[in-house]
């Protein structure tokens, strides 16, 4: 936005640091009109002890943020994470073809959640925001073949679910419930709103 | 997608041409991994008689293939329009800033909903498909500064409802239901599924 948002007023003199190596939050990120610089935080999954969806993208995205909020003397340091849900069942990112294969086809002809947890941490105030957001995604009834192109292109790998809405698994989804933005790995619109409460 | 796409491998030797001048169309169609040519088409929105919204985009998405099927000897012509809808109320693109600013006052806080119309047309062969998609879409309440500065950065003018989702404006909207890329501009999994229906 142009230089009567207020927002991008408030946040001019902050530096902002995204803990995520995920070039599509970069991208929605971007639409905020904010300058932010990409410092990759990996924590490790099986560090979560959680089923419960909610607490896990919650749990990660808050890890990922305070790994970086470590290394920097001041600023806001934003975290994410997101995963698939079908039956209650988490579906991370696939361990390799085959497995990318076998959750596209579990997903086939049914509808899953999408959770993505951010975490926004303000040095040196030190004030911690966490919230999440969720979207119902339908699948329509996928062809063997369409499942197998689709891992050829290599894109399942470094997503939760093995598919990204924003490529060529576009039309594999017929309908979503929610925000569209949450699919591909940041919702937006809640942490537009998120940070704007942050900062009053 | 890749070689092993029966869809791709049928239309290989088809030449294909977008109707429109949206680089959001082509974008969309992109993803389905087949090449075509962009050849623009703009018809008088006046010359539709109908305020039903389907008729409406029907008969655009309709008279755009047309026109750029005259052009050519042979091939697949693919023509598109979308519109939004309020209240049974036809929004198209705005005339002016003021304008936009007037429509999105009325979208905020409401929901409303997209239409896009497609059509294909098969040359030499003659076969003509129409179908449309439509998505609702629920704005939140925005601030009088948050219209004026999206509609400062120029983007509403060439969008049916003064607005953008994959935009700055994307943090207008919390939630949709239906087809994401419907609200863009091109229902890209039930045109797939035409374009796969129309090769039978």
């Amino acid at each position: 936005m142009t230089a009567n948002n207020p927002l991008t007023e408030m946040l001019a003199e902050k530096k902002i640091y995204l803990a995520s190596a995920s070039p599509r939050r970069a991208q929605i990120l971007s639409l905020l009109g904010l300058k932010f610089a990409i410092l990759p935080s990996e924590i490790d999954e099986e560090s979560v002890f959680s089923d419960n969806p909610v607490q896990h993208v919650l749990y990660l995205s808050r890890a990922k943020a305070e790994k970086v909020a470590l290394q920097i003397p001041e600023g806001l340091v934003i975290g994410a994470d997101t995963i698939v849900v079908l039956d209650g069942s988490i579906l991370g990112k696939p361990a390799d073809g085959k497995d990318a294969c076998a959750m596209l086809q579990r997903l086939s002809n049914r509808r899953h959640q999408v959770f993505t947890g951010f975490t926004i941490i303000d040095k040196p105030g030190g004030r911690v925001l966490s919230d999440f957001e969720v979207t119902s995604v339908q699948f329509r009834k996928l062809a063997k073949w369409e499942i197998e192109a689709y891992v050829a292109t290599g894109h399942s790998m470094d997503k939760a679910g093995a598919y990204g809405i924003q490529d060529e698994s576009a039309v594999f989804s017929d309908r979503i419930e929610g925000c569209f933005y949450n699919v591909v790995g940041f919702p937006v619109t809640k942490f537009y709103l998120s940070l704007y409460e942050l900062q009053k």
